[in-house]
């Protein structure tokens, strides 16, 4: 649903306090597309998107390695099919190369591609990681250059494809420096899932699941009834009709996108999406490279969970039906990192994160989320004692 | 002059192209406020400004290490006075050191003091190299931190201070890393300028000049009659009523915000404040530290006002008025650094710059400017060999 705003713009300056006030407005539009088989020789949806008005048509890639590895010959067989001079940067990303060397590294290789920051836009083929840093270059570059993704993860789907954040790691904290950078388009292929390991997909599920305690409890049973199968089957239809990978991919990214546009640039800190998001940062930096980023995610959600059970916000059968399909997504919900001392430094950095207040989500049920501001040290001990628990009574059951 | 405009913003699905269009507009505000005095212990502009509601008064302030040698005690003082929790970095900043390694060494110091982004803003106190640098620095830290500039050179004051870009140098390309980043506020404080040394002032009156040449015939003039003694004065009031420094200044701010405003991100290429700014950083680049930004960009200025000239855009005297007020200014119209290669070099930068065209504003009389995107080789050698001629006969005069 569009809305119409009014938004004052222009330039008054006033005699009395001898002050000038600037006003504008940067209207941000960009979008998000399914499209399967990006790289057939049929498809032209990344040329369409990209190609040059003034009949120009060359392109600096930036790929990742292991995608370059699995797909690049189809790929660079694509652009010549097509009539594209490009440049293929090939770059390895995790999130321990997620730093500003890897990002400069690839201006460097943009500076001898000579790209035309108008006409020329940059095309990112990789997984969340990668885009964050190529989104954050093309922000950068020139102060600002488009930018098309193709992202090739679950995670890269469902979440880092789909807003507009960029960023590296810097000092030993995620995402330190960073932007909000909207992209011209994402192309949306799962038929990369196919060459997607089970840890990588069950990590995007760890995103998916978020957005399903948070706000959709449909897509929490989907994930309940299809959630094996759809690792089993990286997302791929069955043919057996319904497609509930399609269904759970697009809820996901719908709700998602539900949550972001209102606020893109998060004036609003209170942020249901943020759920998951309080305590796994500092967790994943500390634990790296052993969490992926879902992994910290889920460790997060199950740690809250039990929280919110505590405060009577969920009830027995919900937080067991939570952690079992953590279970069932191939999740872990535990991390032998987790004490006091980490959870209090988490929490130390988000509240400096959300101006000096926790505003953390906390599932309500499943399919809602509530705020709260009050969670205490002790409060976390006995979350983190229920969570151990529960966990070696897991294991030893196994 | 304020204007309400309309702008879509929502979120959109269409079914049938499996596509999500994302609109929102983000509306940027910022002030530009004269103010004498700024560290006078009774001065609130600051400290008001940057108040913390909840109470919180902690400030992370970068200070350029030539005004805290000249400057630093008194500003100690005045956050004393006002009981301000400060930190005070101390940075090197000058063109060869606009670097992404400065602006980094900053980043870890904002870890270090334990900024909270949204209540406690940063404050810059330097020239133009030092605030694009901390901008982009504000920009980045936590994707953004708000920020207040002090201004302490005039290019500072009328330039660096005034708009919204910020950036760093990169792989030996001027501000090749940057973004667009509006501050809260900046304070202009021209009492500053009574320990800035002649070039420097000069250097700040080659931006001042390229705002008369484009579009104030009435600036270019308080330029001829009192350009000389405003450098003699430091563009301190000479107590002799009228105050030619201030109005200069005001001319020359308000001229630039007429500029900006209605083109904040740029969208617009055809900028007449690139007046100066086609052949310049790449000469500026190649000649680094020997030439300042505003000389590069008068020598730039001069080149093409002999360009303007052999267009008959700029008559003879006219042209003569021009290279006369930059050798009042005491500013430089000439580089042994000029020839075919470099200005062949800088070209094909720009036009990528600026969207496969040259989009070249010249000087079309006084006060006014054309774009053009037909300049050759040939007409560029002329424009050199006449620069030269009339520069080494300038000297022969001397």
């Amino acid at each position: 649903m569009l809305v119409f705003d009014n938004y004052p713009s222009g330039l008054t300056y006033s005699q009395s306090s001898k002050s000038w006030r600037v006003r504008a407005v940067k209207p941000v539009e960009y979008e998000v597309r399914v499209c399967e088989g990006v790289f057939d020789p049929a498809s032209t949806a990344l040329i369409e998107q990209t190609a040059d008005a003034a009949g120009g048509n060359r392109r600096f890639v930036v790929i990742d390695a292991e995608v370059d590895r699995l797909h690049g010959e189809r790929i660079r067989r694509y652009f010549e099919h097509h009539g594209v001079d490009y440049f293929l940067q090939v770059v390895r990303a995790d999130e321990t190369l997620k730093e500003f060397e890897t990002a400069s590294d690839i201006v460097v290789a943009l500076d001898s591609f000579g790209l035309d920051r108008r006409r020329e836009p940059m095309i990112v083929i990789g997984g969340g990681v990668l885009m964050d840093i190529v989104c954050l270059v093309a922000n950068l570059y020139r102060r600002g250059t488009p930018v098309v993704r193709v992202p090739t993860t679950l995670i890269g789907l469902v979440d880092a494809g789909v807003g507009v954040k960029t960023g590296v790691n810097f000092n030993g904290h995620k995402n330190r420096l960073g932007t909000y950078f909207a992209p011209v388009l994402t192309l949306l292929d799962r038929s990369f899932l196919t060459t997607v390991d089970r840890r990588h997909i069950a990590n995007g599920m760890g995103e998916i699941l978020k957005m399903a305690l948070i706000k959709d409890v449909r897509l929490f049973e989907l994930l309940e009834q299809h959630g094996p199968a759809l690792i089993e089957r990286k997302f791929q239809d069955d043919g057996r009709g319904g497609d509930p990978a399609d269904e759970v991919l697009r809820r996901a990214i719908h709700g998602m996108l539900e949550e972001l546009q209102p606020n893109l640039w998060e004036a609003e800190l209170e942020r249901i999406v943020d759920y998951g998001h309080t305590f796994s940062p500092t967790l994943e930096m500390r634990a790296l490279p052993a969490l992926l980023h879902g992994e910290a995610v889920t460790v997060d959600m199950a740690l809250t969970t039990l929280l919110a059970w505590r405060r009577g916000l969920v009830d027995l059968e919900q937080r067991d039906r939570i952690l079992a399909v953590m279970r069932a997504l191939e999740l872990p919900s535990w991390n032998e990192l987790l004490d006091a001392d980490l959870l209090d430094a988490a929490l130390q950095d988000t509240i400096r994160h959300r101006d000096g207040q926790q505003r953390l989500p906390l599932p309500a049920g499943i399919g809602d989320a509530v705020f709260v501001n009050d969670v205490t040290r002790e409060e976390l001990a006995v979350a983190v004692e229920d969570l151990r628990v529960l966990n070696s009574r897991e294991l030893s059951r196994v």
